[in-house]
């Protein structure tokens, strides 16, 4: 379905409107008083976290629920100014996560003006990821609108001074030790097995990788280590118990899989064939691919060009590594970000906004919120890992990677994640229908 | 003080900065541990409402607070585009209350970053009116930043479906019907003797209420009519026990002091020039005016141009009166409402987006907030008379007008206001030291 929606929620100069885009299924509501799910929609194709959000359906029979996901401004069909979304800044200004959650609220409150039986329903958001962060924001800011919210793997703490900056790569490492010590180790390495390459021998790194561009130069060395970097990032954020196709299609325990080419100590040339063994794994599991694509590092059903910008204006998440763990030295230093914003992006990012916002760790003012967390899950260092208050819930999933609760149950399930769904489920009865229910 | 802001909170595109300014007072405050009272300006100039707010400064050495008082953008000096800040819509876009409610917190954000011993500070908030609705929205949206507000004659109800549109001129009424029945009855039949002039007898008009300029035609009649409305309300709004130069400089009790005149039965002649008496105490009581400018209301303190905008954009307030009390019959139409601001300020108004984003009657999952409402305060019909839960909590001022609780202590103070101002401190002890203490 679609939804005309303001440009500008904040301003009155600006009168065009565009169309929103958002899925609803009405297959196990009761239009009587049965709640709404609404998936508030991240930086993607909406399609797409709906096919990825397999707890909503899987739940939906038990609390007759009508499901709602809406489609995030800029990313799928939701685009402010069609083609010409992108074309410059001006067109990109209403790219923000205000701007998004004033489309959600227009957005529930129109569905409960105009689907019948809707207007007396409850409505719990659900999210994973940055769309985590935004169903626990919708609670924090329209509380009038929404009932309570689950924050799957929501990082809400990953921004300026919440929280150590280190801890991303840290739980990546922590992912790779259930691996082997050993891969960490060798992982360690290789950074340096691959920069002693240069600057005779690098023609061998983009063979090895099966790259589809040569490494010609350190700059392209250095974008190597950087793509290696988010590469391992994602392996730990998609480490799931069984076979599964979100980011791309990868086996089960795609970290542990990974470091079965890494299992004896190993070095030089080696130990980068075998890095790049890992690597292909993640990026031709299904053997399709005739060389890798540096340029990408997920599924093409992310947004990576909107979340550039709002990685460059409100979404500034300090990311640093220093030499204690398998990572080389990564600074986080806001300055030479901000000069890079400004020369990609033509902006300049604004630290402190979300702090600010959304209320940075002083959250108690808030009630309702379920933060869930994997463990194996990088984002879990700038998630709420500690229940706040008796409203305010942390769950932690110690086998869980990025949002594995917001997938359909699957029967490679781990107990802490079946666990972690049904607790999910007692608090939401708990917030609809009063303790004990 | 002034402090370097955004002018676009919301938006990356426009890079501009302006000053707003702020006013502090460290007279009374203990820098190791005392709050800060921060009052959140409304649609004037800050100094004026510095100067009538006497609460806040009586009350400052027992609390041993810090005095902030912050402008409103667009108000005052705190002009983002300087002497082309009206110039256009454009220029007109960033004024908001959400844009000023940023200000708001970055500007807590940053007093508490530079002043030595503030970092550690409670902020409560406090304001009156518009800036009473500021102060309890800051604590709906940044609980990080505030701990409770003072929310003194804020009608945050007097929006689309939250509260009857015809309460307003009910208020206005009851007030002057502390005067005497006969003068409401009088002020009922006025209307009828003013129209019924047209169109022989007009100058009468103009001469009998000394206006600047002539009443020649059933148009200036129209606008004669709609601005003695508003005239009454005012008188209502500022029915103090005590003399006192807020709107105007007024005699105590003014609307029994417009009463007087009244208080016999009249017609024709007689009886407007009874009214016209009374509009001249309001106007002119000091006796300077040579001729009552009729497209003055009121102080030329507040920003009447600003705020024509304001209520053209978001804050859309529904008025209406039927035959049933004193007033001649005043429908609220949005459509032909949205038509004059079209006309007017060439901008279209949102009837449904300030119970939106505030929560509209929904306001439970707030908490710490005074709504102190005066009953002889036509406001007050929009207001919050009820407590909500034991942290949201309404007090009434029976002999109160518009926020009599906000102004400096008086001789001439009812007892009810007295009391209403102990509950206010009460209150906020518990807030910031506890129960009991």
């Amino acid at each position: 379905m679609y939804m005309t929606q303001n440009v500008d929620h904040f301003g009155f100069d600006n009168t065009q409107t565009y169309q929103q885009r958002y899925l609803v299924s009405n297959q196990f509501w009761n239009d009587d008083g049965g709640p709404i799910f609404f998936y508030t929609g991240n930086e993607g194709d909406i399609a797409w976290f709906c096919n990825n959000t397999g707890f909503m359906w899987d739940t939906a029979p038990e609390f007759k629920a009508l499901l709602v996901f809406a489609e995030h401004r800029y990313y799928g069909e939701s685009l402010p100014y069609g083609k010409d979304s992108y074309a410059n800044n001006t067109m990109l200004n209403y790219l923000t996560a205000e701007q998004a959650m004033a489309d959600f609220a227009e957005l529930i409150k129109f569905i409960k003006q105009t689907v019948p039986g809707a207007a007396k329903s409850q409505v719990i958001t659900m999210g994973g990821s940055y769309g985590g962060m935004l169903s626990a924001w919708m609670r924090l800011k329209y509380p009038n609108l929404v009932l309570g919210s689950l924050a799957a793997s929501a990082p809400i703490w990953q921004f300026e001074g919440l929280a150590p900056c280190g801890s991303f790569y840290e739980v990546v490492q922590r992912t790779f030790q259930t691996g082997s010590q050993q891969c960490v180790d060798n992982i360690a390495y290789s950074w340096g097995a691959m920069t002693s390459l240069w600057p005779g021998d690098l023609q061998f790194l983009g063979e090895t990788f099966k790259l589809c561009k040569p490494i010609e130069d350190k700059y392209a060395l250095s974008d190597l280590l950087d793509w290696l970097v988010e590469v391992l990032g994602n392996i730990a954020m998609v480490d799931y118990p069984y076979p599964a196709s979100f980011l791309e299609p990868l086996p089960a325990w795609p970290a542990k899989e990974f470091c079965k080419h890494l299992s004896e100590p190993l070095k030089d040339k080696a130990l980068i064939a075998a890095v790049a063994e890992g690597v292909k794994m993640y990026f031709n599991y299904t053997g399709q691919a005739s060389c890798i694509n540096m340029s990408e590092e997920a599924t093409g059903n992310l947004g990576d060009q909107g979340w550039g910008y709002q990685a460059c204006t409100e979404m500034v998440m300090p990311m640093c590594s220093n030499n204690t763990n398998m990572f080389y030295n990564i600074d986080w230093d806001f300055s030479s970000y901000a000069a890079t914003c400004k020369y990609e992006h033509g902006v300049m990012p604004r630290e402190n906004w979300i702090s600010l916002n959304y209320w940075g760790k002083d959250i108690k003012a808030a009630s309702n919120i379920i933060f869930s967390n994997g463990l194996l899950d990088p984002w879990s260092g700038g998630g709420v890992l500690e229940s706040l208050s008796p409203s305010l819930v942390a769950i932690q999933i110690p086998s869980g990677a990025h949002h594995l609760d917001l997938r359909g149950k699957n029967p490679g399930d781990p107990a802490d994640v079946i666990a972690a769904r049904q607790q999910e489920k007692n608090i939401m009865k708990n917030w609809l229908y009063g303790p004990g229910r």
